[in-house]
């Protein structure tokens, strides 16, 4: 069988031959050789370099995802930038305090239940397990109730060291709740929980204290998955085989299980005390932490496996936590409106005010949009691509310290003032940052409407580098990464396709309901852009409808606060599921009219420029050239 | 430490000063040594004789479960005749063919069901598993459903294989459905499920075909915990410590795994391809088999640990079948009236006669009696002994091939004809036969009416032999096991006070409820006496009130046949767990006029003879000296 070398490091592989270099590379010991576009060839972002024999086409450059190995050989794999993979420590809720759970009246997934069970007697000698369960009832545990050997050998002890007085750990099962420990007396008590939002390109977990709802600790980082497909599509793409399947698997655990020992461990928190988890994510994301198959989430009729998740317990799973803790998922309603966005309308605080029509924005790698009331929803989802995530923008990265979250462009083009989260030289822009920078640019006419740069503009920063025509934000001596921190013109262009993508969603889906724009009196805003979003940003760019400013709402990681109020409320669960029961999927992918709202939506602000009349006045107000 | 070496068979133990020599005996591997007591040293049944050195007492015969080990000894432990193992192999049932679950219309707690999953459209979308739930609550399964990875990882292809045409395998969860398996097609399947009725003294399994209902096999079988006390107080006496629940726990376990194994080969099934198993019992045995501590059963307010049982799994609960197969319980009422009483009436066809009393007997170590209609029932226990199960009577055996199970004394006293089960030679007598063989005695007057043999009559077959006064019922040249087969003095007094006791229990909750025994449409009658019981004999010695013939019914093992219908029927399931609400729990223990009632009972047929006419009819008509 043929040998390849791999540099630097050298690795060697010995593979039969017809094996694909990247297949080789993982056999080698070489897990990180990204394969963004899901190994179909097309992003070029997986090249090696053949350092020897050549081969038949004489090319040195060869796409790993695409090339098999004939013959002994020799490759060599670039160095590439490492991904941001810090966190943002500090958590926060953007969500108003009132619909967080109320501390006195927490219904966890899993609880200690202080209890008095009262001694039988000769009138009513009903056994212990009956008068411990007939004292749940009455303190609110939903019924049936179920138990293990081991609780029932403890029971009778139990009951009678304190006079009754014990603690009964308690999980809630599919239907009733599930005993798992009865011990006498009414002792203090340590659990934990997590809320875990799955996302395409990012992923945060949050440690929650089941006694009193406290946060202890929020972490995010990049997906591992990452590597193999940038998008839900390359994921799909890349998860063919069910070693794949479990490849994929495998490094979104390690993604979890890696935040939630950093949790852990800043909390002082045994990871054996986490003993139940709330889990969001798009339906794909689901699949692909399960190990199942998704490939049906892309072919006609697009289902998927499963959607919602029955509960599972973490062992099997694969979180690292108490191997029995309770997992529950928030219900998909399709392929591609999941449990991140039921999660995330629970956090919205639409149905107080169910007269009115809300839209709700979810927007990372894909784009959800939710339009309805209290009595109605209508959802459907758009590729919008990870650019606010930081991901396919050449210095971007996500809301972690080191990101520029905020700038403004001075009147003169050369001032550039901007806000850097945690302080100190700025490594890269997060999607906050790079909704803020496009607008600026915008409003200088540093760029047209169509996306290109204005080179004529009286400034250095518009520089011309390998990467073809950009803007330059920060030299290289005053970054954190020793380069030039700049946006080109693929950028923007990478950006004006995804605000297309969400602004044209919400058009249609709008048009669908026979509603228009000005019918919304509130819009959420959920995302990954940063700690914030400045509304104003976002709507001269013709990403947000033009509203008045106090119609928005940014809230945040709103999958991730749903999954923490549904982790401690059992009120929360239920109206989870009402949600999901009441929201109406509309599939844009086969709407003939999607296409066409698109493409006018892809300038800045818009083709029809009347959509946007304050951005119009804006512009015209502005410094930029006219034209 | 002292050793101790135990005769014959040479084996050793060294064990600490103070040790019991019966555990000494368990620790030398001897787990045999009969405790009928259950170790109070009140029966003589461990004793065992001291080879040397010679003990301070001077004592050669001591008891085991009494004297402690204080230096090296040697014990010699006396043969004793073995328990009569056999089973009976034919299996049928003594309730109506229609009370037992239609073959076309099962819902067992295991099933596989053929369904035809609708694929999914663009129009309906539901994921495979949504469609799946739908079309098993279609077809009736209860919800909600629950499933584990394994089965999710495999149900996209299951579905698409054969157009959905899948096989789904679905147990009953304690409440719901558990999803186990989902496979492509409409296959033919096996599966298998034991209904198990586990006595003080008894313990009976029946192997039933989940696809049908069909009964494969039944077998029977001595509890092995006998060795450890022979009634309910004597075993809970014995298991004082965790380590002898722990032992006793694996005695019935030993037991109920025998007899499966030897179901399963005979109906050659795999053990893995029984998947439920629905168990009755009373409380006490319930506790034993689960490893629970029973002392509270015998200690006032007399409340048992768990009662209901939570459904278990086969694994946990230690029954060698498929680990994961759903064991449920019947559930009972209060620590003297327990599951194997409701699963019992659960093969009474009372409700269909609602407007009339019943009365049910369950006649086993305990005797249980419950009488009622269909919307009122009130049920209560005494201490029968195990008379009609054969033990403690020296002639006395189980039910099974070489028992005699029924006989006539000739007039001249000489002839005696019997019927043994099976054919062939006897080896003892079961409780139907004693039933017989006492009436018999009465009516011949070879016992007067306090149960003394009458020596004077003119017969060889009155003999005095080592235990004293008896009646020879076949000599040994003509038994299975080579010894005379006699009815001793002490065996017709152990089972005056049976009857007397079962008697008195129904007179007293009679009394309860302001009823007579004139007023009981229906008696049921359960036990283990035998294929049949001859209900004439039973009223000739008092056991059975003096009622018109056609007034009982004689059901055989009916918490047996209890089980196997709730094995089979969900409907079924439900009026058992209706009954267990709506029974109420007399205490005779507490009723300071039980011992009077008992006292009147302990003659032959009744102190008030007026209670028995036809029996005082019918003894005026025999040969019976005038007395």
């Amino acid at each position: 069988m043929p040998v390849v070398r791999f540099l630097p490091g050298d690795r060697l592989a010995e593979v039969p031959a017809g094996t694909l270099l990247h297949d080789a590379a993982v056999a080698a010991g070489i897990p990180d050789l990204d394969l963004p576009c899901g190994g179909q060839g097309t992003c070029g972002l997986c090249l090696v370099e053949i350092i020897g024999p050549e081969n038949e086409a004489g090319l040195r450059l060869v796409p790993a995802c695409q090339t098999r190995v004939r013959q002994d050989v020799t490759v060599r794999i670039p160095e590439r930038q490492e991904l941001a993979m810090q966190v943002v420590g500090d958590s926060h809720f953007l969500v108003s305090r009132e619909l967080l759970p109320d501390p006195s009246r927490l219904s966890p997934l899993f609880r200690r239940v202080p209890l008095t069970v009262p001694p039988a007697s000769l009138d009513e000698h009903y056994s212990d397990w009956l008068r411990l369960t007939r004292a749940l009832a009455r303190a609110g545990l939903p019924e049936p109730y179920t138990a293990g050997l081991d609780l029932l050998r403890t029971l009778a002890a139990a009951l009678r060291e304190q006079d009754g007085r014990v603690t009964v750990a308690v999980e809630e099962a599919e239907a009733g709740s599930r005993l798992l420990e009865v011990t006498p007396g009414h002792e203090a008590w340590r659990a934990f929980g997590l809320a875990v939002d799955i996302g395409t390109t990012t992923v945060a977990v949050q440690l929650a204290d089941l006694t009193d709802g406290r946060v202890l600790g929020t972490a995010t980082s990049y997906n591992l998955q990452i590597r193999r497909g940038a998008d839900i599509i390359s994921r799909i793409e890349y998860a063919r085989t069910p070693e794949r399947q479990a490849e994929l698997r495998g490094l979104v655990l390690e993604t979890v299980n890696g935040l939630v020992e950093e949790l852990a461990a800043g909390a002082q928190v045994s990871r054996m005390e986490i003993r139940a988890a709330f889990l969001a994510g798009n339906t794909t994301m689901m699949h692909l932490l399960l190990g199942l198959p998704p490939q049906h989430i892309r072919e006609a009729p697009y289902v998927p496996t499963v959607n919602p998740v029955p509960p599972l317990a973490a062992g099997d799973v694969g979180l690292e936590i108490h191997p029995d803790a309770v997992v529950r998922w928030a219900p998909g309603v399709g392929s591609y409106v999941g449990g991140d966005i039921t999660a995330g309308l629970l956090s919205t605080d639409f149905q107080v005010t169910r007269d009115e029509v809300f839209l709700f924005m979810d927007i990372g790698t894909n784009g959800e949009i939710v339009i309805g009331n209290a009595d109605w929803m209508i959802g459907c989802a758009c590729s919008a691509g990870p650019a606010f995530e930081g991901s396919g923008i050449k210095c971007g990265m996500r809301a972690a310290p080191g990101a520029i979250e905020h700038l403004e462009i001075g009147e003169t083009l050369e001032s550039v003032t901007y806000k850097v989260i945690g302080g100190g030289m700025p490594a890269g822009i997060c999607g906050s940052g790079l909704i803020c920078l496009l607008g600026q640019l915008l409003l200088r006419g540093l760029v047209d409407p169509a996306g290109r740069l204005n080179m004529e503009q009286e400034t250095d920063r518009l520089i011309t580098a390998g990467q073809g025509r950009a803007f330059l934000l920060e030299r290289a001596a005053r970054t954190a990464t020793g380069q030039d921190l700049v946006i080109t013109e693929a950028d923007i262009d990478n950006l004006i396709r995804t605000k297309a993508a969400i602004y044209s969603a919400g058009s249609l889906i709008l048009q669908s309901v026979g509603l228009t724009w000005d019918r919304i009196a509130r819009v959420y805003i959920a995302g990954g852009f940063g700690r914030y979003l400045n509304v104003a940003d976002a709507v001269l760019i013709g990403m947000l409808p033009d509203l008045a400013p106090r119609r928005f709402r940014y809230i945040g990681n709103s999958a991730l606060t749903g999954a923490y109020i549904a982790l401690l409320s059992r009120e929360h669960r239920r109206r989870l599921a009402g949600m999901a029961s009441q929201l109406t999927y509309l599939d844009l992918s086969s709407n003939p009219q999607y296409m066409d709202s698109y493409v006018k939506a892809m300038f800045l602000p818009h083709t029809e420029v009347g959509q946007f009349p304050s951005v119009a006045q804006k512009l015209r107000g502005s410094n930029r050239p006219a034209g």
